[in-house]
């Protein structure tokens, strides 16, 4: 549906583009955007400008920053002995809100998916290797999804990190019945998951 | 949950205040624009500023427009003598879709809701009454909600016209079971007032 209108019709094209917004959603927050007082909508639309503009990879991990090191990369506490690999770099916050890791990180930027066209070169690989190598890591924590991709990814960087590093600790986060979840809720694979990993008390 | 990046931070608390979107949802918006190209992000950050800077209020009827009148009252083809009153210009893009109106609108910009404190000063009525008066207006089809608000205020504007515009015809749209609706899943106010509101066959 056009408005008719060019600034607004391009508006509600350029919102409608974003994940999970539909047309009738961008169509909600155009008009929004209308009512709204004009100091709220520049500082959106400069906070859009900002951010790309200040926020860029942390050349050693890939996780975002805005300065020459990413906040974990700069910590001089953290343990350089453990490096957990994550997909993206919104995982790391994930991670970071549990408040339970102490080491550093390695995003990846995608997993390996041959139908999609991403193959080793595609992900941020080469760099791993090098950072095991040269960055004294005795364990790498794989806490990549526990889907089809995430765990073809994690066998195979599993795999090229044994072949490369012989003495390397390569573990997996485990994947079972989440804390306060109900058994009767929990999928056959998840469930299966737990049994296979279960622990001894 | 901060991220320590302060454009970052700054883009997920504006983008967190547009309605609908929670801070989880901000924060999923803010990672996709990062990763996406700059082009693309600086030409939504200019269609907000554009929208701002370039649509305002027809000042006959209240649509948005971005020239001096908008579409529909500067289109001669549409009927002067029929004018539809709606509370914000959304609704007159979801009427026109419709197809089947050919008369002119007004936008209340509003409805009577006391407890929020919007009398009939805060809505567009002295314009509406000015209308009817000087624009040989001879049927108003009142479009409001079917809610407390809406029927309040179709109550107020019928009584207001009338008792301002002696021969004036004020209508209300229909309101009843939805076409291809099932009686089933109807709640007994809409039954209720479709049954009040039968129509002989």
């Amino acid at each position: 549906m056009s408005f008719k209108i060019d600034a607004l019709d391009r508006l509600v094209e350029h919102l409608s583009r974003l994940p999970g917004l539909g047309e009738k959603t961008a169509q909600r927050l155009a008009f929004h955007i209308l009512k709204t007082k004009d100091e709220a909508i520049s500082q959106l639309s400069q906070a859009l400008v900002d951010v790309k503009a200040q926020v860029h990879d942390c050349p050693v991990c890939f996780n975002y920053t805005d300065r020459e090191l990413c906040a974990v990369c700069d910590d001089a506490n953290r343990d350089g002995h453990l490096l957990c690999v994550v997909e993206d770099a919104g995982d790391i916050l994930r991670i970071e809100a549990a408040m339970s890791f102490k080491g550093r990180y390695h995003v990846l930027q995608g997993v390996l998916s041959p139908l999609d066209g991403v193959g080793p070169d595609q992900i941020r690989l080469v760099e791993l290797l090098n950072r095991v190598e040269n960055e004294g890591v005795r364990e790498v924590v794989l806490a990549l999804d526990a889907d089809l991709e995430g765990d073809a990814t994690s066998l195979y960087l599993t795999k090229t990190l044994k072949g490369r590093v012989g003495d390397i600790k390569v573990t997996r986060i485990a994947h079972g019945v989440p804390i306060g979840g109900n058994l009767e809720y929990v999928d056959h694979r998840t469930l299966s998951r737990a049994l296979e990993n279960r622990v001894e008390l």
